[in-house]
């Protein structure tokens, strides 16, 4: 049993949404990480919201409105303008700095991205990123109107590529979404990129309890969902040692 | 058109989960705000992740789960009694204190609670707080094996009470619980017990985000979910009002 295709989850997986904190910041100055955390949070929800309620819209209507949202509860004034101009970042979200090397050292097996984006949105980003010329496929969930983690979504794996669900590696950062494909029967490498104790060290410093911390925090530790990933990395640049050792 | 049913959440609805602050204080001191703040988020995680991955749990396993997650990213060590002590509160919550005189005042219509609680959870919350003398039926959405906000766990508001949704009104202070009702096709009263304005001036206190406050917001401000309900109101005791009008 070897690993044909290595598929990555594409938003804190292979880009960073963090990066969108310098355009918040200078949007809404001493407000960037808070906008970053919460949007991200709220995005996540709506989707799964959505899902739940047979209510989807794609990923950049969800976007828009989690920001939305964000701005309200914080008492900031937008107009569609800014809305606009915040939403362009995730276009062009920076790729973590490992992620070209780590992709050209797999490039003998089938590379592909699954997201949770809206079809546009990850053709722009791929294509700004420079990522259109090493992979395989990106694919969008928008065809099945869920978002991960229904399994229907990662079905999606084996209709564009051809390679069954014991074929495949999965990469993900987002705990719950390395839950959901492993629950859905794929291998999964989730890349846990803060430890835990690092973690618990920086959420409590000097007896105050940090906020934007915890607000990262319960998002990048692994959940309690009754399922587990098979590998647990640190960083992509790990991946091809993962799927050279896989099977042998 | 009259209102034959009024139907309530239980959770953060006609009982307080901030009452498990005290708890969760007196257990860790100094982390009884973040904890509960925190455990409540991942619980409705939770309650959503499963409910789309089809790995449903009943609510007092993810309520548990849930608070072990939280207690391991802030670092605080605990062992099984110490779950069980906590998990304890969630049979005991406090009645909001304008629950029994509302409930009272619409006594001449059908009473239900509709909650993701177990229904072991929900009946001995009802027992211990007096409600099972009111209410006309206690239903938890166990029996359907997904939780709100799926069309299938409002629909057995019909099934439970034989009430059909254009005569019911939904009442909830949960914004999604508000919005996957009013999306299903009940009459919906959503309790915003906190206005934005407050709320938005709560987070950002002389320059500075206040964490805590900002963790209560993302859950108590109306979401961008598409949908919105019928009525705003501001605590229980103006329900009497929202069903006498309705529909006059």
């Amino acid at each position: 049993m070897t690993i044909k295709a290595v598929v990555f989850d594409a938003y804190g997986t292979l880009y960073d949404v963090q990066s969108v904190a310098a355009v918040t910041e200078e949007t809404f100055p001493g407000y960037g990480e808070i906008i970053t955390q919460v949007w991200r949070i709220k995005q996540l929800e709506y989707s799964w919201l959505r899902s739940l309620m047979r209510r989807y819209e794609d990923f950049s209507v969800l976007t828009r409105e989690s920001l939305a949202y964000t701005l309200r509860i914080l008492g900031l004034k937008y107009d569609d303008g800014v809305l606009t101009r915040l939403m362009e970042k995730y276009l062009h979200l920076d790729l973590y700095p490992d992620a070209n090397a780590a992709l050209a050292a797999l490039k003998n097996r089938k590379l592909a991205i699954l997201s949770n984006g809206s079809t546009d949105m990850l053709n722009a980003l791929v294509r700004n990123s420079g990522l259109d010329r090493v992979l395989d496929a990106t694919i969008s969930i928008d065809s099945k109107r869920i978002f991960k983690p229904a399994p229907d979504a990662y079905v999606l794996i084996e209709e564009k590529l051809g390679v069954q669900p014991s074929d495949v590696l999965f990469v993900s950062s987002n705990p719950w979404d390395a839950c959901g494909a492993k629950s859905f029967g794929l291998n999964v490498a989730w890349i846990e990129r803060v430890t835990p104790e690092a973690m618990a060290q920086a959420c409590v410093k000097s007896e105050m309890i940090a906020p934007l911390t915890m607000f990262k925090a319960i998002r990048m530790q692994m959940d309690e969902l009754g399922v587990a990933p098979d590998y647990r990395i640190h960083a992509l640049s790990e991946l091809p040692g993962v799927v050279a050792a896989h099977g042998s």
